[in-house]
């Protein structure tokens, strides 16, 4: 087995347990990745779910690695956020049933987001609560739903409606997986990894409008770099308030907005962290408004937007739709629209406190 | 408002929150019900879950009081264990979302315990978690289900399989709703009443003994103090170990055989409680041919049982029918199936070193 470039590790702490995430690159590729996970499995059983797109690429040596030791089956569910349901989630509970697996089963989710939020919400739900184990093999789900332990799938009227906070038992990110990406879907994940700047960090902010073209040209080590800082700020805020009470609901900067497009448009039509990024743009521009941020600001977001080749324009929703998808958002409270907005760069709050006129004027701004 | 013959309450410490249940009679009849769970509803959204047996008893009164400071909504879902599926938690979800609730409503389930256990795996799993509160009509759910907080539905192959824990704000057990049961579900009740006695205290199947005839005739104040006595023991065990890894299991006394029974009958055709009655007369011949328990012991067991009008011989099923159906119990641990067993009446123990043969003899007793 060859040595790693590199391989680095942070660990996030829950009320349940703590847990690490490694940082590492080429275990896919080197057959080290069924080795660095089997510390973590604590039974026999384990199902491996993982989608269509993901499976040809890594499956195959994982599964026969881990077979030496384990019982293994495997659940492919299809690939894309319209998959993100029930139907897919009764998949994996009829592959546990199948295998005569029980309460020792280890669940490993193989593939992005989607894949490891439906695993993770599977093992929550399956015999009340099993293990899982996260492999998160695009970039968003490395520096986001990868952390902190939000599982679940969407409901017809609504994204991510059903589900829990279940957090895994081990976390692990192989930046070379970032190779097989594509183009689009870094260009989604970089939405959240300057997210983390603009609400927590605007020394960060700084560093990725230096490096952001390294990232882009798929510099492993920088991007590695990258993931950990965005973990270790989302660790942090987890550590603080995990069930979203106060201080975490500032990661979901641009999402109110960002999901009134992908609900608007239909789940998978938009990749999740392009509607973020023009959702953040107008955030930006509500702040703006609100007399926050500076026009310069604002411009300095959609430019940092445009180096990781985002969307900074969302598409044309009228202004009473917008409204009406945003009254189903789960950050609602008391029925009032709370929305993140930018007191200053790399400083975010969750507030109901604004003029409702400056927003319908954010939404008209883009409604046609 | 009338006030009632009695009124007693006990708290249940869980990890998330205590909570209190009260035990008291005639809240449904002189419309008191409202005004003991509405301080203990934190936000303004109330969904209201029964089925369509309950309703018509005690729906319109209640639903009537509460909408006097809540908005409620009402989800009405078809009778019987047949239901406890994915296709009645979606009605709930539904139920939710056309109502437009967030993050703040509060779950009600007014009915017995597949009503109890589907409410509360919707609040667990509506948005990662809201609040709900438990008013269990069936003695049966008094006693067991509306403690301790497991919830969860059935999948095809198997019963509980999916579920969360997720605690309740309040409990209202209300022993007037005894009066609209009919007889063969309150025996089913007893027959966890009756299991509390043979794990844990020899001194309450005594009291039983005396006092079972009282309780089949309807005295709600001697239903109340077994109600209590049993909510107390569990509580309890809750306390010691909320996620059944240990003590806990000791809970499901009887329902291991009591499983195969259900499953192999098609749920609903047996009721739980009968299936565990003639689960804990299995568990006890086992008992007894470990040289545990004695002859006249076993017989004392099922007569208790005969009081309460309870089955004591389980449906014909084949030896190897009933081991296969074991073997997908959650109970079953590496492979090996665990019994609960009676080292003595009123103590039970959780096992896996019994000698299969003698379970294989038990199990052929009752294969013809």
């Amino acid at each position: 087995m060859a040595t790693p470039l590199f391989f680095e590790g942070l660990t996030v702490q829950t009320q349940s347990h703590d847990y690490p995430i490694i940082i590492t690159e080429d275990a896919a590729k080197n057959g080290s990745m069924a080795q660095q996970v089997a510390p973590y499995i604590t039974g026999r059983q384990v199902l491996i779910v993982t989608n269509e797109t993901v499976a040809p690429l890594y499956l195959s040596a994982f599964e026969q690695a881990l077979a030496a030791h384990f019982t293994v089956r495997v659940c492919v569910l299809p690939d894309g956020e319209q998959y993100k349901n029930q139907d897919s989630i009764n998949q994996i509970y009829d592959a546990l049933m199948d295998a005569h697996f029980n309460r020792d089963v280890t669940l490993i989710a193989l593939g992005g987001g989607v894949i490891g939020d439906m695993t993770g919400f599977a093992a929550a739900s399956f015999m009340r609560g099993v293990n899982f184990i996260q492999i998160p093999t695009t970039l968003l789900s490395q520096v986001d739903s990868s952390v902190g332990g939000k599982t679940g799938i969407n409901h017809a009227q609504g994204k991510n409606m059903i589900g829990a906070f279940w957090q895994p038992q081990m976390v692990l990110a192989d930046m070379s997986t970032l190779k097989t990406l594509p183009a689009r879907e870094l260009s989604a994940g970089l939405a959240e990894v300057i997210k983390y700047a603009l609400i927590m960090d605007v020394s960060f902010l700084q560093w990725l409008e230096s490096n952001l073209p390294a990232m882009m040209a798929l510099d492993l080590a920088v991007l590695g770099e990258a993931v950990k800082r965005c973990c270790q700020y989302k660790a942090d805020i987890v550590a603080q308030d995990e069930r979203e009470s106060g201080v975490r609901a500032l990661l979901n900067f641009g999402h109110t907005f960002g999901h009134v497009i992908e609900t608007h448009q239909g789940y998978g039509n938009w990749l999740h962290g392009e509607a973020v990024a023009a959702g953040m743009v107008q955030a930006a521009e509500l702040s703006q408004k609100m007399g926050w941020l500076s026009n310069e600001e604002v411009a300095r977001v959609k430019h940092v937007l445009t180096l990781a080749n985002l969307p900074i324009h969302p598409p044309a929703i009228a202004v009473d739709t917008a409204l009406d998808l945003m009254g189903h958002d789960k950050k609602v409270k008391h029925g009032q629209i709370r929305l993140i907005l930018l007191k200053s760069l790399g400083e975010a709050i969750l507030t109901n406190d604004f003029d409702a006129t400056l927003l319908t004027d954010v939404l008209a701004a883009h409604s046609t």
